[in-house]
């Protein structure tokens, strides 16, 4: 085989038929009918969550992942955070003509690693090539199945109440200044890695010490503030975070401020946002401070009231005012 | 809303927010809870059928159809062929800095009415923006979710056997020659239309009618030639086609010889290759003819022996050689 993916690697005749064989079913292990078409399955529940992303991160490779690792890492968190046990996913490629198979190798291995820690498996799949000039490098898609066994408990939003935890599972901005500065185009160097990880561990840890976790979420595009308002509009209720509380590591705060981001905003791939009964708080906390990815876990804020539907900071001289979604771009292809 | 996608569409922020709003739940009409993120579903059966395709045609209007309806009907057939009954798609947007937001919609309107023709649900979705000259315009994924009702037929590939027939539902190699001529690079004229469309409405009536249909496939990239390539090299069996017999459209044979493609490797968005048992090959016809994408439907060869696993083709003067897989690129981007 050539060294490089060029647009006969896309036809579906024997170049595709080998690119399939030699680097896909080689390392995800096909039975034989599915040929990365369509897999044939069985699943322990018919109640399922279903979600896709596309993932068309700059640059591929960055410190503490690459493409693959987060196209598995953010679809499994995805369904993770409705309650729904991660199952089966499929990848499909979009390669620019040129691509280094070395390349895509190393991409779909961290694909297979991350999916066996996770316990899901890469049940199907596609391959397209476009000439060069029309991708940049490579874009991955994966789209997951996650099951609700019968006896799961499941995550109740309708039943947020004032006074409910806002617990953050740890840092956050890693992930968006991990790829700034491996950009390089910005003068800056930085040993941060991006926070990409598979959570559905943590999570399922989380729902099997408290049967009051109201609502989790995975604060990646917009960041943490984006994506609290979005639960705080969904489900009308307000919500006030400690400028304080919440946990940025140094370099994140010293990038942030060079660069005039503001943390609150910034891309995360590796963190949960739970918002739990006040009272389970602690053995939460526990729960997630376990995992290695968990362990500078921390409460945030709290619930304060329904109806309003409005998500508040306070800062540490008192001062208190009112966040909103992310306007304009701030990072483009974080993920 | 400016007329074009910006960068700041794909962040996660506010704008990318209103373009869900407007552009794509005002269409698919999910439920709040899922605003296009995971979606929670209740299956009809726990055994599935699981696919994905991204698409990537050139261009992306063409006479019969659109990257959009391309998209749902790919994989509306792909899971239709498994003989499941396709019920759920993602669809996931990869679009280009500075794309109409009023061709985004036409897609997006005729995705819709794809899925309601076939009966499907698009129930989740994603859109990452990238910038200008890191895509051509617009790229979708699409996943699907197929079940298998505890009354229903399974295909039996395995019950495959001497004598079978083997039926096609049309005529082949229109979309490839739609696709070359609507990218006006070849200097040839044509009023041939694509022939996708979504199948699994026929493809029901047909198992309905039959319960010895051992094979369907629908032959897209590589086309008639190297689908069946790979049915016989999959389950061991030799096919042996009349060229005669297969149903060719002047335009599309006038087409691919003045361009020197043969027919036989071009893509088909619309067409199904059936196997069935020799008695009930009546039957079948009746049922893919009754459906207006099946008017052309044909017998074109018969299982001749198992073990072996070749495909061949008999001209009108009896001479018999063996096809093969496509090989070289003969149309990129053709889906």
């Amino acid at each position: 085989m050539s060294d490089r993916i060029n647009l006969a690697h896309g036809d579906g005749g024997e170049l595709a038929h080998k690119l399939i064989q030699d680097v896909f079913v080689e390392k995800f292990g096909h039975d034989k009918q599915a040929q990365l078409d369509a897999a044939l399955l069985s699943l322990s529940s018919s109640e399922i969550a279903f979600t896709t992303d596309s993932f068309v991160v700059k640059p591929l490779f960055f410190p503490g992942g690459n493409i693959g690792k987060l196209a598995v890492a953010g679809t499994v968190n995805d369904l993770a955070v409705t309650g729904a046990t991660p199952k089966f996913l499929t990848a499909s490629f979009i390669i620019e003509e040129g691509f280094l198979i070395k390349d895509l190798r190393v991409i779909v291995e961290s694909m297979y690693e991350e999916a066996e820690k996770a316990g899901v498996k890469i049940v199907a799949g596609d391959t397209k090539v476009v000439e060069l000039g029309s991708a940049d490098g490579l874009y991955i898609n994966t789209t997951g199945i996650g099951v609700f066994e019968s006896n799961q408990v499941r995550i109740q939003p309708e039943n947020i109440e004032v006074g409910d935890s806002i617990i953050i599972s740890g840092t956050i901005g890693d992930h968006g200044i991990a790829i700034l500065t491996a950009r390089g185009e910005l003068g800056i160097k930085s040993d941060l890695c991006s926070d990409c990880a598979t959570l559905n561990r943590m999570i399922a840890d989380v729902v099997q010490v408290s049967e009051h976790v109201k609502m989790m979420r995975d604060p990646t595009r917009g960041g943490l503030a984006t994506t609290l308002v979005e639960i705080c509009e969904d489900f009308k209720v307000t919500v006030e975070i400690e400028e304080s509380r919440v946990p940025i590591k140094n370099q994140v705060h010293g990038a942030s401020d060079i660069l005039g981001f503001d943390p609150l905003y910034l891309a995360n791939e590796g963190k949960i946002i739970f918002i739990v009964a006040k009272e389970d708080e602690d053995k939460v906390l526990q729960a997630v401070r376990q995992h290695e990815e968990g362990k500078d876990a921390c409460v945030i804020g709290k619930v304060t009231a329904k109806d309003k539907g409005q998500l508040f900071i306070t800062t540490p001289i008192g001062s208190k005012r009112r966040l909103n979604r992310l306007a304009g771009t701030m990072l483009p292809r974080i993920c």
